[in-house]
């Protein structure tokens, strides 16, 4: 893990955030390669959903969330760690994560904290007027349901995807990127008919373990880690977590859950009249029916809904872990590597003059990566630093699939050579071919 | 403007926010539509700046923000507006905001507040661990400087970009996405040697004017504001407003301020050692020399700022306003068409099954329909309702491009017909030249 955060601030991938004034715990900044890893990490995941499928929509909903919302969805009652108090030194841990300087007899009893960010929204500050930071997206999916079904005339099944920041009030937050207090989820809601919800779920299951294999986060490690009894959360009828074996341990990188009619049987209006499975509160707030009208009978019905719900900078961590190795050379050196699939790679070319002052190598240089920049498939950069082997141990470990270094015999023959990350190998490749061999690289 | 609100909430581009509750004032959540204009939007201004250009660098910072950032900034001091109560009502209003049924009478004298959120963080809640929801995605460029620096070995000019969500407090929120409490920055810091500041202000209101053309917003439409004197904010040297007629006014649809050393000065160690022109707190919280060395020289140096702010609902709205047209057909009807670039619509194309329940034309519109979308170059959609005078009618509507039509020509002849959104005029197109077809149309 300690090798994992010093390549990451030094290359500029993740800076502790606010750090010039001492930090604030749990917060990360992401840096020049870090937002085109992130960036990269969720798109991939955006187009898998709602492009390559014909069921899914879009949303982007607000953060700062109605007290309602997460009055209903349970949260307000439920959605809380046991803390305790260490009468010596005066801190507060999780119960569970009591460093061993405190002593067993100087703990307080544990009692519940609720890990909702809140703050005062308007300009009256009386407490009466405040909202919550979301500790989830899914909720706001729920709540638009029937906005959603009525702009597209979705019918079952179908599903809702989300990517967006979600806050939690951490105890104590820790493990680098894995526990913090602000992160992004992704996360979609799948409504389907009660009844095709078991099947439903063990798709879904196999669906992201396949997602994740296209991500260099193979199968095989991951475990399936099936949540059962008092450990299931009060919404779900079932949930498989995925478990990836962390720098730190082995913990959660996705939860697959069977959410039954739980979410939209809560915030419903007319409860009564829905046959609601779940258990849910009595709701007199809601003004919406989030139902659906089955296709044949007309009837109103109260889809059961699977949920595929991860975390960007737990992929972020499991996809750098996975990527990251340090590889003994012939010559007795040592190279480090970011093995990175292409389409995740913060860069995905770097184009390199072989001298730094040659003014007819480095336009050259400039004008393949403005050539290359065009198609659209990511960041390309050119390197002009002048020193070849630096550039080529720079590009290894930030994960840059190809490095296209310009030279005399490209001014004369017009001839680059292409050198593989992950082989090493150098190829003499023709400039009017640079194009379709790049395209081939990084999109496959 | 009610016009462009009712078309997105039908069409599933806007929904107020938290709305099953009754909605919390100046919160939007963006439907299947709006998240894909919106991200097309982020999408378009970031290659602009970290992929076409070679001198900008991305990041993405945390929201929760230090107190200390937001007291050297300037925001805790003065990031307020004038608000009144109205004695009679009840009600609490911006100065210049005050409803004409409040009698000037009833009304208090102004005073200053406050329009940043806040939260507690941690599990003390006494109020001495609190942070600020950032007021703008500005200030973690600044305090990242030394970072960026450090790990892209950057030199003067070059710039920082940064996409994220920035949260006010606004005592009125109004017209409809214009003024809301949560919101969406684009903002460039661009870093400039002191006497070359005024230069590249000047270059980057050109570059912004020619950003905005390619979006659909002409350069007749935006007037230039020159913010002077008393009007400037207190870091300001000068700036220039690019001023738009939105629906409902002309206002704001960008602001381009050259920031002097304010920020980069306010924020740094050693002030004293350092040269710095504006006038700046003291400031002995900061770890950090925010300064960076010339080249020649070795000297430190604080770079001028000039910082092109702007806000993606802003954008949302202004290209929808210059997008959206009610044509009269030769029929003698009407229809509403949204004359998007193609990079911004969110649905790129459209293919359409003659009828809705003929297996063989079904299944090649979805075959069709993976052979687009497989050129990812943004969603494509299968639109199977049978209807073909309503599909296009729909499309027309949400900004498709265009729409591909499979009939029995097409399984007989392989050939579709291909219907262009903004002339409505159809071609014959064989099934084997789409591909080249569509990525003409969508990308040039």
């Amino acid at each position: 893990m300690e090798e994992l955060v010093a390549l990451c601030k030094r290359r500029g991938f993740i800076f502790q955030s606010n750090e010039i004034y001492g930090g604030l715990q749990g917060l990360y900044d992401y840096g020049p390669l870090g937002v085109e890893l992130k960036n990269n990490i969720k798109q991939t995941w955006w187009a898998s959903m709602v492009y390559d499928r014909d069921d899914i929509e879009g949303l982007d909903a607000s953060i700062l969330t109605h007290q309602e919302v997460l009055k209903y969805s349970g949260h307000e009652d439920t959605f809380t760690d046991p803390m305790v108090d260490c009468k010596s030194c005066g801190e507060r841990f999780r119960a569970d994560q009591v460093p061993d300087y405190c002593k067993e007899e100087d703990l307080t009893e544990p009692r519940q904290f609720n890990l909702m960010f809140k703050t005062n929204v308007g300009p009256v500050d009386d407490g009466s007027s405040f909202a919550y930071l979301r500790p989830e997206t899914a909720q706001q999916i729920f709540t638009n349901f029937k906005n959603v079904v009525d702009s597209t005339s979705r019918t079952l099944p179908f599903g809702i995807a989300q990517i967006g920041k979600a806050f939690r009030n951490e105890i104590t937050p820790r493990n680098f990127i894995f526990r913090v207090r602000e992160f992004e989820q992704m996360e979609l809601e799948f409504f389907v008919n009660p009844g095709s919800d078991d099947e439903w779920h063990d798709k879904w299951v196999e669906l992201r373990l396949d997602w994740w294999e296209e991500q260099g986060v193979p199968r095989k490690a991951i475990e399936l880690l099936y949540v059962e009894g008092d450990e299931l959360a009060h919404y779900s009828k079932k949930t498989v977590d995925l478990m990836y074996k962390f720098p730190h341990g082995t913990e959660e990188l996705e939860g697959i859950a069977n959410r039954t009619d739980f979410d939209l049987g809560s915030h419903s209006k007319n409860q009564d009249e829905l046959n609601i499975q779940a258990k849910v509160t009595k709701n007199a707030s809601s003004n919406s029916k989030l139902a659906i009208q089955e296709q044949n009978t007309n009837k109103w019905l109260v889809p059961f809904v699977i949920e595929p719900s991860a975390g960007v900078e737990r992929a972020f961590l499991a996809i750098l872990n996975e990527a990251y190795r340090v590889e003994e050379l012939k010559d007795g050196k040592t190279r480090v590597l970011l093995s990175l699939k292409p389409h995740l790679a913060p860069i995905k070319a770097a184009v390199i003059p072989l001298k730094k002052n040659n003014k007819d190598l480095v336009d050259l240089a400039y004008k393949l990566k403005n050539e290359l920049q065009s198609m659209k498939l990511g960041r390309v950069v050119v390197e002009n630093t002048g020193n070849i082997g630096k550039s080529y141990r720079k590009h290894d470990e930030i994960g840059t699939p190809i490095c296209v270094t310009v030279d005399f015999d490209t001014l004369e023959k017009n001839k680059v050579t292409i050198r593989d990350r992950d082989n090493m190998s150098q190829e003499i490749v023709e400039i009017e071919k640079i194009s379709s061999f790049f395209k081939k690289k990084i999109s496959g």
